[in-house]
């Protein structure tokens, strides 16, 4: 993995940030990307919070992986997410690996990449380091916060800790407190990547290495999940690959086998191993009832925020349930909230993909909230 | 892993199998167990085909891992399949690593293990080696046959490849046809030990070890697999490991990452790396209806096999849905079969627990069909 990051737009946080686990920091990176134009009044712009492998670039041709943004889907010129109209923000968690302060960044002190020497941190503390860069953009309040599934955990984090500085807010197939089997899910990519001796206890950048058998493995496990048992058996079924017939061997025969070596081998080649270990602790770690004495109910009291959620009917990772959940403790603490469930068979990557009803759910949405916002 | 296998009780098969990869093998071993007495009819001998990781030993204490056999929920004394009366059966299969010809048994040409030179078998290979069982014990039709998960499979094979041998089948929690998800779930646990140096192309017995890491996460995949979240949100939920709060580091803090590690590398002791990657790739490549030009309905024409199917609701691994479609392609070709669907939280592992609306189905089923087919 080697980036050219001079593209890449970054703020030094010069505030100190308390972190969760009693750290604290200041003067650290955060890179991010913005699209659109800023109204003169302020009123038009939009947070985009990433997922578990996402970064800051949302949109048009990501510079450093030469790839689409990964919610090309949602946002840009004419999409659900109009950057037409909408001045759209999204930047790399910390924890990360595309720019902002992370395990793969140079530690002042020891002037080597942290490794594990750098802090466990929470969803809480990249929020926290978010808001600097509102303050940076000069952006009080925005029109519009949202996020799907990791993303979806950051924003409601986010509608948490600020509650003043979001008009409306999209959680998308998330949670408020990550659940047994979405932990046992991360610990086993992380076992995956610490069970692989390239990653040497975190210490691969020494060698100027990966540990890549280790990290494929664990980006696998991902996408088993990301998708649902139906989708994968329409997607795939036992479909073979190239061949007539069963080779008799360990080679790649099905496609689905196929489909997960390649999005295995292709991964490694753009996430630092470390930064996988790093944002799935901090997703376990997150549980926002835990935060307040009272739970839930006391997290989601007195917001104005206006909240849309929305699930996918067929995702396993986050279900329905845990996604009505959030819909229920919004009501029970008298917020301002909708609920929309998708009918599809596409698992938890539905937010990503060209999902008709879940765009225009997202489009009316937004530009209705705008019509109530704008100055 | 280093069995004692003094104990174990095997016989040589010296038919010739000609296996579906088109090699022919004889004078094999097949491992064995048996429980109860076989009646002087020979009318009261029940056929147990075991699963991924299972062995011979259903009942009582496996004697050389010292721990209590893996289906002593139902068969034994007084149990469901109760030993007093029935004579219990069961092979280690093909493949497998507790005394049947396996990738860890020796090549008589080499001198040394088979390793990867062990042929790629299917589970029709281990069925045909498991007649020649019933041919030594004198059995020329057992009163039934049954298993889960991949013992359902065999069973299914079973009924279909030697459609007189046995009078009833209760084929549990399986499919006809192994699905797109769970080639993948298997890939991905081949894939874990195939990426540990370790394993060496499969030659790591050359330095008398085991790919432990790898293997250990292969079996971590199993064990999320085999419950339902809704099982291990109840088990496990968000409870923390003998500690006050998070740890901040990569240690086990939830009890479900404890109980992950700990199942991954108790597992290692008893099991071979190698038998994982031939036995998950017979599953893969069982699909009953290509074996026959008209598929399922073929596959099951003419049968007068009694057949009871049951499955559990929480199941996703092998859902209610296929095994209905073995129900529905049963009915289609007018065999005589019933169905049972378990409401249960507890997965795919459920028939392996003390599930008493389960057990007591099975015990139902069986004692009927012994009442019928005494003589």
């Amino acid at each position: 993995m080697n980036y050219k990051t001079e593209n890449i737009k970054t703020i030094t946080v010069s505030k100190a940030l308390k972190l969760d686990c009693g750290r604290t920091v200041k003067d650290f990176p955060l890179a991010y990307e913005t699209y659109g134009k800023l109204s003169d009044t302020k009123d038009n712009a939009i947070l985009v919070f990433h997922a578990l492998t996402g970064d800051q670039f949302v949109s048009g041709i990501n510079p450093v992986t030469k790839k689409e943004g990964w919610w090309v889907t949602a946002v840009g010129p004419g999409k659900a997410i109009d950057t037409n109209k909408y001045f759209v923000i999204c930047a790399n968690v910390i924890g990360g690996c595309m720019g902002s302060w992370g395990p793969k960044e140079i530690d002042k002190k020891t002037k080597e990449p942290y490794g594990l020497n750098f802090p466990v941190i929470t969803i809480k503390d990249m929020v926290k380091a978010q808001e600097s860069l509102l303050d940076h953009l000069g952006i009080e309040k925005l029109l519009c916060a949202t996020g799907g599934s990791m993303g979806g955990m950051q924003l409601l984090q986010f509608c948490t800790t600020f509650p003043k500085k979001t008009f409306s807010a999209i959680p998308i197939a998330c949670s408020s407190s990550h659940s047994a089997q979405n932990i046992a899910l991360n610990e086993l990519a992380r076992q995956a990547i610490m069970a692989d001796p390239i990653w040497d206890n975190g210490k691969y950048f020494l060698k100027n290495t990966q540990p890549k058998n280790g990290l494929a493995v664990a980006r696998m496990v991902g996408h088993i999940s990301y998708l649902s048992e139906q989708g994968m058996q329409e997607k795939f079924g036992r479909k073979l690959q190239e061949k007539a017939d069963y080779e008799f061997s360990f080679n790649a025969d099905f496609q689905v086998e196929s489909y997960l070596r390649h999005q295995g081998s292709s991964f490694v080649e753009r996430f630092d191993a470390n930064s996988i270990l790093y944002i799935t602790r901090a997703m376990d770690y997150f549980d926002l009832s835990k935060q307040f004495k009272d739970g839930l109910a006391e997290a989601f009291k007195n917001q104005t925020t206006k909240y849309l959620v929305i699930s996918f009917s067929s995702d396993w990772l986050y279900t329905t349930k845990e996604n009505k959940d959030i819909v229920i403790a919004l009501n029970a603490s008298g917020a301002d909230v909708s609920y929309s469930e998708i009918e599809t068979d596409k698992g938890h990557d539905s937010f990503l993909l060209n999902e008709s009803e879940f765009l225009k759910t997202l489009k009316a949405f937004i530009d209705s909230m705008y019509e109530k916002f704008k100055k």
